[in-house]
């Protein structure tokens, strides 16, 4: 079918810093991205209908499932048992928590959904992170035979070098401009800019990959709300409205596909964002990706169908993606340099498409944005989310 | 607003054997329960919109997450990147993806949907096992204390034993109505009788507790397929049709609540079903509830208002919830006879319901069943849902 019976808007954003927040636990982070998306909004909780909490792991970062319980009861909701829904599919479980939001208020069944993503990571030491960080991936058949995560996608890099002549330079200059982005964004991990140098000389994670080629690692939380259109309307101004949600799954290990230089999640879940929003790649003003990995960049502008095939690396290097170029990418800093606690990744990637499109990205700010699209990817891309927004 | 735009109904269901499954993986499993509740509904695969797990602890239990993109790789379902979401609230994962399939239909975005639970817990040792399960209550403040999950329903039933004078009997004629049930459903994971001195002379678990008043480590798999009303008709003549969903959270912490002889999860989850389906109580035939403990049995009988408050403990002990009672309770040998994979437990619930309505439930059986209920339970009661069915 591929539509909604009703319209969804976004009325409010909040989040928290990125970083290593040693300060604050996970309930902590959770209630200030979650009450801070409250204020922006407007609206008192006590009209708050469900809350969706994207996780990837604190199973194994915490000892603790069932989250959403958890983060509802913090949020000040468990007076009124207010349905609470943890949704996980590795790092895109904060664009699948958006998702479920809209397809509950699309339903009928709810008016006003909260949406927050939130992961705790440095509770752990950096190793065993690294090591958790596969369960994203395909544990029995890539990680006990010693795969990691960042080798996973240094073979797609590798590839897509030797299919394309992407250089090394190309990946590289995706970490730069991505820093760049970072030093504008007050709420970025990294706040400074970096060079090519720097990328290519960097500590090597897995050829050709260099630590700056891959995300940090961080804690944070970020929270939207939601609401019908309608609603919408009695709280704000200039509500945001969803045009497009597109989700696409693959098998979960990269042996089973064809082609390890094509998404295709990202791909299928494109396709059906642009169709529900009736419009095209080139449509789009600003995008948010999911660049895990400086690979998975260029991998995501490709399939998002922003450049051709195997064209992605070039127009990295001709600036195509960068805040004066024709599609400008991961204005926020984008997952290397804004910062990666994976279940909330997604609903920042929407936080600062919201930014934009109300013209307050400061210092990053793009001009006459009008439509915007967020890429979030689980693990190696067994789960992809597009959405597509626009002023309403 | 708590209604759906569109009507939806269950066309096939599918269950593994629940037990100490050696022999099948996670995802053999998975693939058991869903090729089966596929064949059953008559649909081909091609038709499939979307998929929704319910999984509770892939990550601690096999360093596994994203088992939902796993899921629908080995169902056949990746050439088409059919969307694939993996919800989880401890032990109520299995109803919470049925409760997202039916928002996801009724948003009008997908038509038919696949719904699966599953949970392979054989894979770690059973001290382990009880260990992650705490995963699912709160680990902060409950689980580093030493609370156990059956401690903290000792507590409950301690309370409500001094409250309302509910005996140790009582609580063990639970089990053995369960054990009965369980005797006569052919995928149970115990079919055999027990007494009560078996109950009560077993091996203390928490004190009144004994591990008679236990759910067992169980793997298993159990899926469903649900679509639209008209392409239900389309596809069989005796569709179910779901008339009432209800979710409710509190507090993951039992010491954040008033009153531990009430959950109140289960209390609104209920109100919320009851009012979508427009009846009560009394209109409902035959029900499954969560007993993980048996005194979680006589909570939720009372919470759901087939008993006054305090009256549970009796109803039991007169025969009132027995197959041929007034309203017969976990004809299927509930989560203590027929076994608690805890994602898979939501949707088996379904399932033994559907059977009961299509009179296909052999020697449990119940007389003219029309309308029924099911209760699922996340932990101690951080989540609660409840699904209302009636032959369409």
């Amino acid at each position: 079918m591929n539509k909604l019976s009703r319209e969804v808007a976004i009325i409010g954003i909040g989040q928290t810093k990125f970083g290593e927040n040693w300060d604050l636990s996970f309930r902590e982070l959770g209630i200030q991205a979650g009450i801070e998306a409250i204020k922006d909004s407007g609206i008192e909780s006590k009209v708050i209908d469900a809350l969706y909490v994207g996780n990837m792991s604190a199973g194994l970062f915490m000892d603790q499932e069932h989250v959403a319980s958890m983060v509802m009861e913090e949020v000040g909701l468990a007076d009124r048992q207010v349905p609470a829904t943890r949704v996980e599919a590795a790092d895109a479980s904060g664009a699948l928590a958006l998702r479920q939001g809209i397809l509950d208020i699309a339903s009928g069944h709810s008016n006003v959904v909260i949406v927050g993503g939130s992961e705790k990571v440095t509770d752990v030491t950096s190793d065993i992170a690294s090591e958790f960080i596969m369960a994203g991936a395909d544990r029995a058949w890539e990680g006990l035979f010693g795969a990691s995560l960042p080798s996973l996608f240094a073979l797609m890099a590798r590839k897509h070098m030797h299919d394309f002549g992407t250089t090394r330079e190309q990946l590289a200059q995706v970490a730069v401009k991505n820093h760049y982005n970072g030093a504008r964004n007050p709420i970025a991990q990294f706040q400074r800019e970096i060079d090519i140098d720097t990328v290519i000389n960097a500590n090597p994670i897995a050829d050709p990959l260099g630590v700056f080629d891959c995300f940090p690692v961080s804690d944070g939380a970020a929270a939207l709300v939601l609401c019908d259109m309608k609603t919408a309307l009695e709280y704000c101004n200039d509500p945001v409205k969803i045009i497009g949600t597109g989700q696409g799954s693959d098998t979960i290990s990269i042996s089973n596909r064809k082609d390890i230089t094509t998404i295709r999640s990202t791909v299928k879940a494109a396709e059906r964002a642009y169709e529900m929003a009736g419009i095209g790649p080139s449509d789009i003003d600003v995008a948010e990706v999911h660049d895990s990995y400086t690979i998975a960049e260029i991998l995501a502008i490709e399939d998002l169908g922003f450049f051709g095939k195997g064209e992605g690396g070039k127009a990295v290097e001709d600036g195509e993606t960068a805040l004066t170029g024709s599609i400008p990418i991961n204005t926020s800093g984008g997952l290397k340099a804004r910062g990666h606690p994976f279940g909330a990744t997604g609903i920042a990637q929407i936080n600062e498409l919201v930014l934009q499109l109300r013209s307050k990205a400061d210092g990053r700010q793009v001009n006459n944005v009008q439509k915007v699209l967020a890429q979030n990817l689980g693990g190696t891309g067994g789960t992809s989310l597009v959405h597509i927004l626009e002023v309403a």
